[in-house]
């Protein structure tokens, strides 16, 4: 060899002269030939500490506290854990004008959508109000969006409606249904403060864009479906959720169909859908389609106030108790039956509408440029929830719609939160009697309108074009939600996602390099037209790490390239095949399988006289070849850190040895 | 910009000039720019073919019959349907004679063993025998492996014996116990058979060695517990396998302790592992260690015929039917309650003999440098298992103390395994009534001595050295067998491996790399003493796909690199950081997430002035940013080959602008 020391050179061990020219009396090219490390010697500890801190502490929550006296690390601490003292110090009367602008506007939309929430869940319309008031009271202190308006959602109404409803009958069972309400909102609260606790807010990531698309679009059409009841005025309607058995009640009860109430309902739907409209046209206009809600139920009321005597086609919502959340920590259910139930519809509801508020609380904060911390937003949402468990409220989280009308009417703090409780707190104390006469055709108009938003089909075109797999995946939710059920649908949905991971990983790409003449640049032939192979060398680069999943198909495979490539040589009468090089750079990871596969595809390269080379490999993978002794048996010439420095050293030794 | 064209080329539109050389006048250094290409244009249709290809057809099972004439064709597939067909027609007298010599060998092993795995399964000893008899003939014509002795083995009837017992008494439901373990039987065929048609072979894969090298060993400790039973002479035995509870009915039942039993049998278990000891020294030797089994047998069942009068505190098995196998057909159980169980029984020892057979055939295939197909091998293996199921036989595969008795013994072809059954069925006719004094401890030896050469510590010290996690993984394989179920210990490794996978891309690696001086390389700045930054460039390299899993992270994990990086330049008084370089070399894909990712870290990156510039995309990568329009939004230096072309082409931008 042309280059005497031990390429394979410890960091630990004094390394001066790390680039040795070969010597040039044996070769026809000087060729440097560069050495490949191993990474920085690490113990077990150190190893499994960094891993701990990759996996746990991405951000380095500690950072800021790094440099600062005693006294500025209290303030941070404290300012870590309550946002507001973050901004609280500098708030001033021009920031409250805003936020009380833009706390009112969504008051006016939180009281009728909290009304109609708490109707889809199966929950008496008042504990959609009472959700509107604790919560966001709590969230202006823990979290650390500034726009993010806190309350019941759809998507969570929806699937803790459905749950639950499936055991228990919100109309026979209604204490015990309430019951499993509060305590479901426990465990959601306690799984979302545990995630956030625990820094395993990376188990949110695994709900992907395309599945949460289809998701919402499916729960969405099972919303809108559910809707029917109150725009049609039926009144025996299934307690089941999916397409098929919904569709088929509304049309077994067409006797039940009332005019009046298609006919009201379908002219505010109406009025809904167009200033909705407006307002997406024109932003500035935020204003027409944030008012519209509270408009159309005072409107509607009123109309049924004034034909009372005349029809009672159209029901209305009746007696709505007046106060404040009364208690209900004596309500929470730790043993029984259900509990299994109530904790499962905890962790599914406790997800979704986590996933939704980080989602809307990211949204804004990039819009603004300032940072939302998510294993942070976590625990605020997680300790809303199981304080709301205690006074009387079900899941909440951030609305997308609302947060987006509190942005829109220039929101700056989380004080437009306190505002809208305010607001709501006068609407308990004093105005639930107007709310006798509101119909329940109104509520429906509103829900319809709101989830109508998510169903985002040019956001599913786009998936089609660029990536047919993620449509696939979308499609598996959105049929698995509307077809089968709801946590059915999104477990589907989220396998699927898995199993393209894994499949990627048990078939991984391997590709032929060619080398782009002038250059050292290395690159697939069959993309670069410009990329020629070498004579004699079989050049293939390994896109994936190697693991025990696809250890035998890459060894096969490998292989399989060998036998084609042979072919190929004799069919063109080209220079006989020498060398395999493995371009290892994209293998970030390698285990003792995949070691073992190495190790036997040499041995039977050998058997064929072919040599094999490696190129490469990342500090991880170094580190394990080394301490398997695999760098020893490729011998001093099986190793290099460019294709290049490889093909330049081995033809140059051929040369040296009079083989052609 | 210095060159014209627009960089990203399409390979469809003629392609002359790939290289442009950047003008002169306006830059210090000519630099070199090479366009990164599309890769070849293709349908969705053809993708999936190539994918479908990829992950059915790795092998390219075709292959061979291209070119071929139409009667060459059928010989072919004849071939590879009866691989007997491949071999028989050169088949001669001295293939012959060794075959014959290694199948007598092999038989003195199989009938002792057939008897002692049976009751391993709790089932009658003589079912042993049934299934050392029709199996190996299927498989003699089926199978691709020349050296594999086919029967009955130990893992695979612990499970069935373990999982069946759990719910059905096997001495009190006897008929119902057979019925089960025929079935069961039947559907491991299926399943195996299924797999192999399907070519879902890569199933097996994710048995990783990690996991086998733990389960095999649990279950080997299992195993021998078991045998406690025989060996000490306890009537009353535990039904249960963890290790708790077999040890505490060892000890609760003492006063059934048998010291003839006891000294009979460790006298005999010291013989069979000498020679075991002795033939493991000494290859040649292995017919000592081959024929022990037999001659203790002989041995033992004398003794014991001579002291029947004096004592009757040793227990023998009595009496066995002659005959040859009846037919079974009639026992398969597609109805009833227990049918789930022995669908999972089957699945789980069926998958176990599947990746004991594959492993063992491919183990002797590579030592004499023939090809096994695992999917071949797997149909074989199906059919054998069906074909057993309505012969009485239990699950059968290739075994690897017997097959490496057979390989050293000189076996050339499949016919070792006929005449092995040939020998099997002699004993079957004439030789049963000689086995009714044979002893219960003998055969609790016998197996002892097959399962302790199982526990492979040797190969558990070599996974912690090289990969704690692999080690971890065989731990949990090891203990979760050991202590709480067969089936649960494995899934937990299996779930364990997965996570691993799931892990890495969930949390990939990136790394900040310099410039090795005087070199177009760049790597890693911690790893290579000699690699040095490069003022006003950030590179950073990431080391996965970017995926769902892993896209916000990515995302918060290279803002906070330029964070580190620039208070880095701000301690050092450095030039400012002006440009991001993300190495895309081993980002092996991408999905609209990642593309999401990408497209808000630029715009985060904008907002502080820093732009974000992509290298070496692979070919799908690019195509993906291609479609998303994310090229186009990058702008023309947004988009390079090579690091090193990045940074030369950009610092002379940015010197032609005159700015530092």
């Amino acid at each position: 060899m042309g280059h005497g020391t031990n390429r394979v050179e410890d960091m630990a061990s004094p390394n001066n002269g790390t680039t040795a020219p070969a010597t040039a009396n044996a070769r026809e090219t000087i060729v440097e030939i560069h050495s490949v490390c191993l990474p920085p010697k690490k113990t077990a500890f150190q190893k499994l500490k960094k891993r701990f801190g990759d996996v746990f502490f991405p951000d380095d929550p500690l950072e800021r506290f790094r440099n600062q006296t005693w006294r500025n690390r209290v303030i941070l601490c404290l300012q870590s854990l309550f946002p507001i003292f973050t901004w609280g110090s500098q708030y001033d009367l021009k920031l409250l004008r805003s936020d009380v602008v833009s706390g009112l506007t969504i008051a006016s939309l939180a009281i009728p959508q909290g009304i109609s929430y708490a109707k889809l869940a199966n929950l008496p319309p008042i504990v959609g109000l009472y959700s509107s008031f604790v919560p966001p009271l709590i969230y202006s202190v823990l979290g650390s969006s500034k726009h993010l308006a806190v309350g019941p959602v759809s998507i969570a109404s929806l699937v803790m409606g459905s749950m639950l409803s499936e055991s228990v009958s919100p109309t026979q069972d209604s204490i015990l249904y309430l019951k499993l309400a509060f305590t479901s909102t426990f465990f959601a609260g306690l799984f979302q403060a545990s995630l956030g606790l625990l820094r395993l807010g990376f188990v949110i990531d695994f709900l992907s864009k395309p599945t949460l698309i289809g998701f919402t679009a499916g729960a969405a059409v099972i919303v809108s479906l559910q809707q029917l009841k109150g725009l049609l005025g039926i009144v025996h309607f299934t307690g089941k959720m999916q397409f098929i058995p919904v569709m088929s009640s509304v049309f077994s009860h067409r006797s039940e169909w009332s005019w009046e109430t298609i006919l009201m309902g379908l002219g505010f739907l109406a009025i809904l859908l167009t200033t909705r409209h407006i307002s997406m046209r024109k932003p500035k206009l935020f204003w027409i389609s944030a008012a519209s809600p509270l408009a159309s139920v005072v409107i509607s009321t009123l109309l049924v106030f004034l034909i009372r005597n005349k029809t009672h086609a159209i029901s209305f919502i009746g007696h709505l108790p007046k106060g404040l959340n009364p208690p209900s920590s004596n309500m929470l259910y730790f043993s029984g039956t259900h509990l299994a139930l109530a904790i499962k519809t905890g962790i599914i509801t406790g997800i979704l509408s986590l996933t939704e508020g980080i989602a809307v609380g990211r949204t804004f904060a990039s819009l603004k440029n300032y940072q939302v911390n998510g294993n942070k937003e976590m625990m605020a949402i997680g300790f809303m929830n199981m304080a709301g468990s205690c006074t009387s409220c079900y899941v909440t989280t951030g609305s997308f719609s609302r947060s987006a009308v509190n942005y829109n009417a220039g929101a700056k703090t989380a004080v437009s939160n306190i505002v809208m409780a305010s607001a709501v707190l006068v609407t308990l104390l004093f105005l639930m009697p107007l709310f006798y006469y509101t119909p329940n055709l109104i509520l429906a108009a509103i829900i319809l309108t709101a989830v109508i938003g998510l169903i985002d089909y040019q956001a599913a075109y786009k998936l089609w074009k660029v990536d047919k797999f993620d449509f696939f995946t979308c499609m598996c939710s959105f049929f698995g939600v509307l077809l089968v059920s709801v946590p059915l649908g999104l477990a589907i949905a989220v396998g699927v996602s898995v199993l393209k991971i894994l499949l990627h990983v048990t078939r991984p790409n391997t590709l032929e390099f060619g080398n782009i003449q002038g250059t050292q640049i290395y690159q697939s032939v069959k993309r670069y037209r410009e990329a020629s192979r070498i004579p004699g060398f079989l050049i293939l680069a390994v896109e994936s790490p190697i693991y025990f999943a696809n250890s035998t198909y890459l060894q096969e495979r490998i292989l399989r390239w060998t036998r084609e490539e042979e072919a190929r040589i004799k069919e063109n009468n080209g220079s006989t095949l020498k060398c395999i090089i493995l371009d290892m750079t994209a293998v970030s990871s390698i285990d003792t399988n995949g070691i073992e596969a190495l190790f036997e595809l040499r041995r039977r390269l050998e058997k064929q006289s072919l040599q094999l080379v490696l190129v490469n490999p990342v500090g991880s993978v170094m580190e394990k070849l080394h301490k398997s002794k695999i760098i020893e048996s490729l011998g001093l010439s099986g190793l290099y850190l460019t294709v290049g420095e490889a093909v330049a050293d081995l033809s140059s030794t051929w040369k040296a040895h009079g083989q052609p």
